[in-house]
C-alpha cells in the first residue's frame, strides 16, 4: 500500500484538477491495514502534501476512508511547525487543500451489511450519483452525513468530514478555474488510478 | 470553564435553531486552559451530544477553537459505541451535528498578530460579515481558510474544518426548517450567550 501511494505521489498529476483516494480496510487509532502491514493514515497521506507533491500543489486531495472499526485517534500528526512551500509562486501551507472523510467518528464503530456493503461507502455511491455535478463536494458529504445519520435501526453512525480546503469544488464542467475571479474549482481534466 | 459550558448545556434552548461557541485560549493536545484549569475539549463539547442536550438535538453545534498552539492529538475521543438517541421521533446519532472549527491542523502553530488578534479569528470576523447572510457555513468556513492560507509571508497556517453536520446550516432568514422538504436548516431564531 505504500509503494502504491508513493507511486501515485511521485507520478505527474499536472493534467489533473484533482486526485481522489478511496480507501476500504480495516485498522484502529489512526492506523490502516494493507497487504505490507498496518500503516499511519498520516504516513500515506503525507506524501501528497504541497512540498512533497507539487504537481498537485493548491489542487484539492480527497481521501475517503472506511474502516472496519473506527478507532481513530490522529495521534500520528505532523510534529514539525508548518512552512511555505518552496515555490515563490505558490507559498500556501502545505497541509492546504487535503478534504479527509472517514466513515465514523474517533472511537466509533462503523456499520456493515453483508452483501450491501458499508453504510457509509452505500450512502456516498448514492448520493454521488444523485448529486456529483449540482452540489459542492461539502454539500454533497453532508447529504452523506445525513443518510448514514437518519438509516432505520438502533445502530447509528455519523461520518466525519475534514475539510482544508481553500476554495469550493465542483465536479461538474460549468466552472472554470480563475483564483483572481472566483472561488471554485471546477473540472478541469482528471484520471482515475486504481491501486 | 466546565461548570459556564455545563450550565450553558443544561439550559433550554427549545427557542433557538442553532449554538455556537467560540473558545479563545491556550492548550495542546486536544485540551484548551480556563480559570479552572486545563479540561480536555471533549469534556466540553460532550455535554452537547444528542442525548445529553436534548433542546439541541437535530440542530447544529459549532465550536470555533483557537489556541494558541495547535497540537491536538484528539486523544479523548469517547470510547463507547455509538448508540440512538433515547428520543424514538429524532433517533439520530449523539454525535451528530457537530461542527468543530479549529484555527489550525493538528501539530501546527497558529499565529497571532500582536494588536489585531489571531489570523484565524481575523479571517473568521471578515469573512462572517461579508458573507453571513449568503452562503452557507461550511463555504464560508472556506474561505476563511484560503485566507488564512494565503496570507502574505513566510509564516503559514491552514485551518481545519470538522463537521458532522446532517443539513446544510444558513444564517439567513430566508431558509425555513422543515426536514421532510428540505436539507437546508435556517435560522428561525437565537440567542448569544457569553461566558
Amino acid at each position: 500500500m505504500l509503494s502504491c501511494t508513493l507511486l501515485v505521489a511521485n507520478s505527474d498529476h499536472s493534467d489533473s484538477a484533482c486526485f481522489a483516494c478511496i480507501l476500504l480496510s480495516h485498522g484502529k487509532e489512526g492506523q490502516i491495514c494493507g497487504t505490507d502491514g498496518v500503516i499511519p493514515i498520516t504516513t500515506l497521506t503525507t506524501h501528497f502534501r504541497g512540498d512533497q507533491c507539487k504537481s498537485l500543489l493548491g489542487k484539492p486531495k480527497l481521501f475517503f476512508i472506511q474502516k472496519d472499526e473506527g478507532v481513530q485517534a490522529d495521534s500520528e500528526a505532523a510534529n514539525s511547525p508548518l512552512e511555505a512551500d518552496t515555490d515563490p509562486g505558490n507559498r500556501i501551507p502545505v497541509e492546504a487543500d487535503f478534504l479527509f472523510v472517514y466513515a465514523t467518528v474517533p472511537g466509533y464503530v462503523s456499520w456493515r451489511h453483508p452483501e450491501k456493503g458499508t453504510w457509509f461507502i452505500q450512502a456516498l455511491c448514492r448520493v454521488l450519483n444523485q448529486y456529483w455535478n449540482q452540489l459542492e463536494i461539502q454539500h454533497i458529504l453532508t447529504r452523506v452525513n445525513n443518510q448514514v445519520a437518519t438509516k432505520p435501526g438502533n445502530k447509528k453512525q455519523i461520518p466525519s468530514v475534514e475539510s482544508r480546503l481553500t476554495k469550493d469544488l465542483y465536479f461538474n464542467t460549468f466552472h472554470t478555474v480563475n483564483p483572481s475571479q472566483s472561488n471554485i474549482i471546477g473540472k478541469q481534466g482528471g484520471k482515475l488510478i486504481f491501486f
